[in-house]
């Protein structure tokens, strides 16, 4: 099969590997419907993260079962499926506590952006709607692979409920995803902090009432005159930097709340804009798989369209330019058909 | 009026000042039935905290009201009221929210540890017993004004719920209170960390399912083993040092929320500990009036007895040894009677 594989900095390629196999009887084998890249995926490209050999890379992905394992009994061959971009057995004790990002047996993948793919702990991980979807609804069936979910982590982290008033720090794919989940979770102001026309658009598209271009310490005034001079109730941090963790921090209100789901390249939190402000933080990798059944059924009823954050899509063989469109930030986020 | 003053560092009297006045005209002055020494107050003791001149001290009482300003509606002169360590106006959009430590008017006291108390905002922060107590009941009133308010808000913070498992990081009267917030608010298993035979046994009493008397890392596996190899759903953190709020941290299960009320002497927050647990982090000063009428009932229908946590009682003119005596833990709190 081809399969996506990472050498270095800026140096993606589309190499032929060998087909993945069932290893244990609780895998399954996947082929690729379609697949994606991450902003986290970047942090590899641009070098930031560095990479020390060749890595299949990828983890984002739905598809068809091509085998299951004889311990598999919840998805059979020939059904399309969604999975998270972590396994999880949906079983252990943390699990059955709702982190399933954390689950005792989490595993990742050996890279996505592929034809074929090993899913472990298949029953724990996919979920296969009820038949196969239309290829319009792919792209949002997608998008449940890790940045709706994500977003929707950022907003339950955040604690948004009906009548909040909510800030998104960052207009990427997660954040542009935690203004659709933070609206569908019933928020009456969703303020996006974005200062890209077309993703300030798609904002709204999703449910933001307010705009606000400004970054930093002008941003965060921004945001207070807009919630009566004391900060949103829920600020959803999904950039990762310490800049960023700062303006979400200082845009809370006191008592507020902060979903932090861009973290990785933040030192340690300042603890000066948290406690004597009375504000929390909360977040991490999203458990897929507990938020996974809800958002499937509001995807195939058509309640949500996440899919739109798709503004690109290239045939696989052509993955090092759907890498450098998003490094470049001609694209939001690329879509890859196999 | 007599009232105590702090020079610097272990040099605490008791000194004539001038009788506190209605200086606004929503003030209350409050004549004192008891106040007490908070752990707070040991860090200028301590000289941790530097003191540069003579400071009125003490931000926990009950009393009568002697006078009220023209404003005051709610309280009236010879009623028993209990108020909280800062006060509130109970009606800016802060204080709607619930944050009332956060109030927009939010101010201190000139010194609590006194016969009389000139008390800001008294409609928004003192809170009237139908009745004037028994003198036994005193004590309990009298924790309301911090500890018990302060150990609830850890309990809340860490999203103390019906079934949970719950650690409580601290054995000093915040953390007992907090083990007590955790039993009435239904946690299923308290975990008091605490290696003092007394506090053990109030811990209990409290309603501690177990008790810890390892730290650091020797205790997060202490829990573990008590927790399904997890951890627990709720850490309440009520000490406030970088070693407490790292082992409340590691105690959290993935997904796990930890309440922070010891006033950290903490530098940043590792978020090592945090984003890839999915564990989370909030808490601040408490927001006493948010508490204060249910808490109230829970004291004066006899559900709930904080007042427990004072171990020792003294007149008010021998403040001295009452600080000596916590800071000597010879005492867990100890309580004033002018």
């Amino acid at each position: 099969m081809r399969g996506t594989v990472i050498h270095g900095t800026r140096d993606i390629r589309l190499e032929d590997r060998d087909d993945p196999t069932i290893v244990n009887p609780t895998d399954a084998i996947v082929r690729t419907v379609a697949s994606c890249v991450c902003g986290s995926d970047l942090w590899r490209y641009r070098g930031i993260q560095q990479v020390t050999t060749p890595t299949p890379i990828g983890h984002e992905y739905v598809g068809v079962v091509e085998a299951v394992g004889a311990d598999v009994t919840t998805v059979t061959p020939g059904q399309f499926v969604v999975g998270g971009f972590l396994t999880s057995d949906n079983t252990c004790p943390v699990c059955q506590a709702g982190a399933h990002a954390n689950c005792l047996n989490v595993t990742g993948y050996d890279g996505c952006q592929a034809e074929l793919i090993r899913v472990q702990n298949a029953d724990g991980t996919l979920l296969a709607t009820p038949e196969q979807p239309y290829d319009a609804m792919v792209p949002s069936l997608l998008a449940l692979s890790d940045v709706m979910c994500t977003g929707w982590h950022a907003a339950v982290s955040a604690e948004v409920r009906p009548g909040s008033t909510v800030v998104v720090v960052g207009d990427g794919a997660v954040g542009l995803s935690g203004v659709l989940a933070a609206s569908q979770l019933g928020a009456e102001h969703v303020i996006a902090m974005s200062r890209h026309p077309d993703r300030q658009a798609l904002a709204r598209e999703f449910g933001a009432t307010d705009v606000i271009p400004q970054r930093g310490d002008e941003g965060v005034e921004a945001v207070k005159e807009l919630t009566n001079g004391i900060g949103a109730d829920s600020v959803l941090e999904c950039v990762g930097t310490d800049e960023s963790v700062v303006q979400a921090l200082k845009s809370a209100r006191p008592g507020g709340m902060v979903g932090l789901v861009g973290v990785p390249h933040v030192s340690d939190i300042p603890q000066a804009h948290m406690f004597w402000r009375n504000v929390g933080l909360r977040g991490g990798p999203a458990p897929v798989r507990a938020y996974l059944p809800d958002l499937l059924d509001q995807v195939l009823s058509g309640q949500i369209n996440p899919g739109k954050v798709f503004d690109l899509t290239l045939p696989l063989s052509e993955v090092a330019e759907a890498y450098a469109a998003m490094d470049q930030r001609r694209a939001i986020k690329t879509m890859l058909m196999p």
